[in-house]
């Protein structure tokens, strides 16, 4: 039995009690060696300490991937996929484009997903057939944008220096076809992509943890997710999103090279 | 006569009704030409007319200095600097890391000034002695971060690609000296720089109005923020803002050069 969206919002909620008061301690964090004290490890290790233990009550039969306290049962029929802090530079400095990412894999397929930011209480939840966001502006079916151009594209990507060799070439002819590019916004960008604001996502060097829950957020809400090889993301890797079918194709046609 | 934070909390408010209600208008923005609607810039220019309709109205001998709508009485005694938007990538893109700043100049200086975020409700404002905050996580006092070192600073800046030839040298130079750089932020990084959780921010092209709501919040909060050459930060240019004495001489030592 699949889990419904409340046991999603049981799961983001405890981690927020452990990620949120941790953010934007202030000083603490420059010289954590010198404080004994690192919010963001503290918050990513509690976090999933807290979401692991609903997960373990609740469906003991599923396995668990875990960022911070490792894998158990990753053959089991379904598997939880956790990242309790995405973009832990982001939440060092203060932004809030950090995330707490939960994905629910069914033989390595992943189909129920959530997002979710605490400080602007926004979260993006795919249910297994559609995507859904609650946040200050209120709640809507989320729904990706129907670009037809990568010259009419807005991309983001984390940081232009992650990337390598052939690698940082086909990615900087992407970026140098779109209208519009950033950088710096971690998993946000991927639900901003979902909710239709953006339509390219394009990364390297992801962990499965990295991607597991935002998958079904950008595939129920009518966008493509894959590697760069046009493979499956749900391993992590050289990803690409996108909004469109256009705007996926196109951008393939550069980065498959 | 100086005005209170009630006014400024006018002026905001009332940028904010014509700002946010068009953040996130989604599909609209990537075809303005064949919409006939472009988001950005009608938030900017409403919220410039709303702005300036109240200084008219309440400080009818103060003169204006506004990126959408022109200047009136630059040589008056007091000022006041006005970007609607400031940020209008990151407002074209959804991510709620553009602000409205408005400065209050008297016989050149920044005085007082004020950012906000609409979307996170986070609002930054200076009185003329103090920066306070006021958000989702409460109302504070700002103040700078005490960061003794370069290399533990944490930096911003809005885009690599802005700077040039020596500048951009220059500016590589102090990237590769920090602890943790970060991009796309604009004023919002300012903020955080105040808030003391970010150390320095380093730009170039600032014209008056991006700075002129920033530049008092940063001040009365501790912070420290000029011009690349140790120059008044009024008029824009190439902008560095620190949070210490310390980082603002070691990277002040790098960017003078």
């Amino acid at each position: 039995m699949l889990p419904d969206r409340a046991f999603f919002d049981l799961l983001a909620d405890a981690a927020a009690k452990e990620t949120l008061p941790r953010f934007r301690v202030g000083a603490d964090v420059v010289n954590k060696e010198a404080a004994g004290f690192d919010p963001v490890t503290e918050g990513d290790r509690n976090a999933e300490t807290a979401i692991r233990a609903l997960i373990e009550r609740h469906f003991p039969d599923h396995g668990i991937l875990g960022e911070e306290h490792g894998s158990v049962g990753l053959d089991r029929e379904y598997v939880w996929v956790i990242d309790p802090i995405d973009g832990t530079r982001a939440f060092i400095s203060g932004v809030p484009v950090w995330g707490t990412l939960i994905g629910l894999y069914r033989n390595g397929d992943a189909v129920m997903g959530l997002i979710d930011q605490p400080f602007t209480k926004e979260r993006y939840f795919a249910d297994g057939k559609v995507s859904h966001y609650a946040g200050p502006d209120g709640k809507k079916v989320l729904s990706t944008r129907a670009c037809n151009n990568l010259s009419d594209a807005i991309m983001f990507t984390t940081s232009p220096h992650l990337f390598k060799d052939s690698g940082k070439t086909r990615f900087e002819t992407v970026q140098d076809k779109v209208r519009l590019f950033r950088y710096g916004v971690d998993c946000y960008a991927y639900a901003l992509l979902a909710a239709g604001h953006v339509d390219l996502v394009v990364e390297c060097g992801l962990k499965p943890y990295d991607v597991g829950g935002l998958i079904p957020v950008i595939e129920q809400a009518g966008g493509i997710i894959t590697t760069w090889d046009g493979g499956s993301a749900e391993n992590g890797g050289e990803i690409i999103a996108a909004g469109s079918r256009a705007v996926y194709d196109q951008a393939m046609a550069i980065l498959k090279a």
